[in-house]
């Protein structure tokens, strides 16, 4: 029992120095850029069926979550274009792969690349200078790693120049009743995240019933979370408009939510919106914005 | 830049704390089990088609990895039950699917339960006093984290009681030729393990061509670990026999094998045991071991 007080206090020494860490390095880094509203939110038009989500004003994540100013007077395309996180998850992409995403992003005015965690410096670096965001997976895509281990991921990540975390619920605590893990986890991710990090959880709808959905909802929302999220993409099923449906009426207009997982075309994209999504996570964002097809998965 | 080398200072002075705190904790946690070397290795029978892999003498972990002696008079059924690691990875799992994956360990005598990290240290209570190790998944399945979060997930990991860690290889690194980022990722794993954690790398086949597989099996060799493994199960594809015997010829008999993903029968982790695997990683355990059939998709 000794050695475990011991373990404990180390631990919590060293936790209480990453704190001091990343106060310090909230400073301002070098990687954040110029404090541009531009957002998916702003971009809500007359075919969205409710006003975008944005985070109470007064917080630093409600600048970056955007009012309801700005961009209506854009072009369809680039309105589209300001919802959408271009992303790139699958565990083979290469580097070259990476850099036709960034690219990508900046050509058509994405909102930002959504990468896997090892790739966020890199995109950080190559998007310096543009108003394309980086954001980055936690916990991905199971959910199921420990709650500091995602605490200490994200804040990896948000020192590599994230802006946004896009972490996956616990959802065997969930199911197993254990909603005090289900909070906490989310807690020890938004702790390790900057005023200005944006937080989305990822509930993934396809595992869930839906009071499951509700619950998971209900439970982000309280512990603080920004954003809540439909699906991983790697589960057996991604976002539906019901299910988009479900989350907008479950969190109210305080939080968006990010639909993500199977969006393919600027038909999908749409209707999602229609249904309450604000944000769109997708890997054929290009085929979504030209109209054109895709064949991704994603 | 000032910044940077400050946050990079912190960095550096909070990972050494990590790692005394690591050391203290290895001289011994209350989690650890009497150091009894029943292991998968000691298990090969005449069916073996070659010897199991084991550590080189006079490491602990190479105790753990057991001897050329032992069970060899066990029922064949026994015996074949200490080659299986297992497995409840769905994110979905609930607390009453991990009692019974545990309780089925015992029953079965299986090597280990092989679970999410989030289980980790509920296992390790529940498997207390039993000869049933427990095994857990780091970087799980994409293994496109940061080097540093696994090396953090596996510590957390080791001090919540996993006597074995099974970690995703960095694929998207070695596709791009990043070799050294894919070694590193490894050592990073490595330095958090204790001297008597066993360290599987999975290196997710189904993504690999031929040489880039053997290429995974050399670098996976030369960081230290003690395993290569095929799969994680949720790729396209799982272990195959194939495969399974490039793996053995390519590390040689120093190092473990472990078929994962899709051995579902008798026949099957025989077909994984002839071909060189000294590990078999399945849900399926139990239709393994009692020629019954499983609908199991790991």
């Amino acid at each position: 029992m000794d050695k475990q007080e011991l373990v404990e206090r180390i631990t919590s020494q060293v936790l209480a120095r990453m704190k001091s860490s990343s106060a310090l390095s909230a400073a301002g880094g070098a990687w954040q850029q110029s404090p541009s509203p531009a957002t998916a939110g702003a971009a809500a038009g007359a075919a969205v069926a409710e006003p975008p989500a944005r985070r109470p004003a007064g917080t630093a994540a409600a600048a970056k979550a955007g009012g309801p100013h700005a961009e209506l007077a854009q072009t369809p395309r680039s309105a589209l274009a300001k919802y959408i996180d271009h992303t790139l998850l699958k565990p083979e992409g290469t580097r070259e792969q990476i850099d036709k995403l960034c690219a990508e992003a900046v050509e058509y005015g994405f909102y930002s690349v959504c990468v896997n965690a090892s790739w966020t410096a890199y995109c950080a670096r190559k998007l310096r200078g543009t108003p394309v965001k980086v954001c980055t997976v936690v916990g991905f895509p199971l959910g199921a790693m420990d709650g500091r281990a995602k605490g200490f991921e994200t804040r990896g990540a948000v020192e590599n120049g994230a802006d946004e975390i896009d972490m996956v619920m616990n959802v065997g605590a969930l199911k197993s009743g254990d909603l005090k893990t289900v909070e906490e986890d989310i807690r020890w991710v938004l702790r390790a995240c900057r005023s200005t990090t944006v937080l989305k959880v990822i509930i993934e709808t396809a595992l869930l019933t839906d009071e499951e959905k509700v619950l998971a909802c209900q439970i982000a929302k309280r512990a603080g979370a920004h954003f809540v999220k439909t699906s991983t993409g790697f589960a057996s099923g991604g976002a539906t408009a019901a299910d988009v449906a479900l989350m907008r009426r479950t969190v109210g207009l305080e939080l968006g939510v990010k639909a993500a997982g199977g969006v393919r075309s600027t038909e999908d994209a749409l209707a999602m919106i229609q249904a309450g999504a604000s944000r769109i996570g997708a890997t054929a964002s290009v085929a979504i914005v030209t109209g054109t097809k895709s064949q991704s998965k994603y």
